[in-house]
This record gives C-alpha cells, structure tokens and sequence, in this order.
C-alpha cells in the first residue's frame, strides 16, 4: 500500500509509509472512510464524451446544464484548468478538454489531444465563441497556436486569454518576460 | 553601527549584529570598500528634476538620452519600478516617477506624490503618449485611475500595462482575481 501511495503526486516513499501508518492506526476513522470514497471514484467517475471534464455522469452536469450557453466554448488542457476556471463560475458558456499540450519533448503530438473532436464540434455549428484558454507556457501557447490554427474559417470569435500583470503583481518582483507582454498589450484608456 | 543597519529592510536587530561583527573582522577587505561605496552614494547619487530617477546626474541619464522617444512617458510608482521596466529596455521611451502610490490607510494623498508635475509636463506638450505603469494591487490600480482622471482632456494616447496570465502562468495555480481579468480581457485572435 506504501509504493501505491507513494506514486500519488506529492507524496514521496516516506510521507507514503507514514500515511500507513497513520491509516493502521485509524482504520475505523480514516482507513474506511477513504476507502468507500476510492470506491465511489471508481464506480461513478467517468470522463464526460462531450468535453473531457470528470464527473459523476456522461454528459458531465455542465454540458447538462441549460443555463449555460451553448454558443460558447473555452478550450482548457486539462481537468484541472477547466475546474479552476469554472471554480468562480468566471466562464458562462462550455468547455473542451484538449487532455494535455502539444510537446515534442515528451512526444505528444496533436492526434494525442482531442483537438479533431474539438474541430468537429465547431464545424458541427451552433458555437459562435471559442476562447483559447492554454497555460502560459511555451507548451501552452504552442498549443494554443496550433488550435487557432486547425480553427480558421470557421464563423466564429476565437480569443485568447490575456497575458499582463497577475493580480497584486508588483513591477519589481516580475520577470522581464512578463513586463514585456504587459507593455506589448497595453490596453488604451478612453 | 548595528542599530543603523538594522533600518536596511531585510535585515533584523539580529543578521545586523552579526553583518557588524563580519565588518569589523574584515577591515580592509569588506569595510572600507562599504564605506566608500556608501560615501560615493551620498556625494553623487540624485534624484533627476525632471523624472523622479535616481541617477550620478541631474537631470538622469534616462532623460538626457537623445536616443530615447521623448514623446512616450511611461508613468510608475517607484525608482525601483523604473528600474525594473529599464532593466530589459522594453520601454523606449522616458519615464515620470510618482514617488509612491495613493493610500487612504498611508494617508498618502495626491499632493504627495508628483502629479501635479506629470499634469505639467504634458500640458508644456511634446508627448503624445503616455503609459501608466502602477502595480497590479488595489492602491495602485487606485493611483492609475486617479492619475488618468487628470490626464482626460489631453490629446495624447492613454493606455495602462495589460493585466492577466504572467510568463509561466498555469491556470490551475493562478487566483480567481488573474483568472477572471485574463478571460475579461481576452484577445480576439486574427
């Protein structure tokens, strides 16, 4: 159970043969409770055929949901990014899930990501938005060139989102690289 | 000796008192060449009449630089600001330093700070665009508004640092507040 453990991201062999212990040691309080949990995942999760988000059915509740708008559709990498997006509700339309980022380092090439459904649902019709929402990586922006690249033609507004200052972002501790994408994209006051 | 350099910021009562015992131990080779740094310092270093720079000369290098567009001003909170937008030399421009940034909590009010003399040097004219380069946080965003509020009417070009996504950004570790801007701001792809 250890060397399971311990291939979970952030755990390494050591805090994985004391969380063993620890779950021993609860094995009413903590050890049963994470196991029903598991076995909930494993039963119910499953990944949505429409956009690629995880959840308890397929379609997922959000390509469900019909207050969302459909017309709408922010392209993510992973789950992971499409929950921190839709945390705040920020994004009122759908998502896709591209399953990762183009990378010739780690040999991921576009047939490995879901970027023809991607261009199927477009062409399907019916979404007049796409908004390209990749990390700010090298990687990412890679992707996200290539994506806006497959989409041309297609009646629709394709955007990205914007690169600046984060959030209580202080000119002195920034890296040169964003300074220079925030004064590049300076936005004119009226 | 130790008291004064205890004031540094960064430094408590404690690395002070070891920072003395070190100077005092390496007479020669750490006190003396301090202590002459420290008086080139006080006798040369100024602050430039015309930006708010802290430079050998005044009025600064920056401002008597012919190869410099003295027709963009790019308008920050601090020296250190500047510095940290000249270090790359991504502004071609000159600059105007604030001297810091509005504060109701500071009590830090528009007369504190040099906009009275950036009101001035854009209405003697010459400059045709201006870019307000304040921190992404609340007083400077604060200041930004404040700073553009006195400059309406002008017929320069106006515009403000992008904010969103920073080099590097990855969705998943960056706030709700550079989330919501970066899909706020979004930029429309060709």
């Amino acid at each position: 159970m250890s060397q399971a453990l311990a291939r979970l991201p952030g755990l390494g062999p050591r805090s994985a043969r004391r969380a063993v212990l620890y779950l021993m040691k609860k094995r009413e309080n903590a050890l049963r409770p994470l196991l029903s949990a598991l076995q909930t995942v494993a039963e119910k999760l499953s990944t949505c055929s429409i956009c690629g988000n995880v959840d308890t059915s397929d379609p997922c509740s959000i390509c469900t949901d019909p207050r969302r708008d459909e017309k709408s559709l922010c392209v993510v990498e992973e789950v992971s990014d499409l929950w921190a997006l839709d945390r705040s509700r920020l994004f009122p339309g759908r998502y896709h899930v591209l399953g990762g980022r183009l990378s010739a380092l780690d040999g991921v090439r576009p047939e490995d990501l879901t970027i023809d459904q991607l261009v199927r649902r477009v062409s399907a019709g019916g979404i007049d938005e796409v908004v390209l929402a990749m990390n700010a990586t090298l990687e990412g922006q890679t992707t996200a060139h290539y994506v806006a690249e497959r989409l041309e033609g297609f009646p629709i507004r394709l955007s990205q989102l914007a690169h600046g200052l984060p959030v209580g972002g202080e000119l002195d501790y920034l890296d040169e690289g964003t300074l220079a994408q925030a004064l590049r994209a300076r936005r004119p006051i009226a």
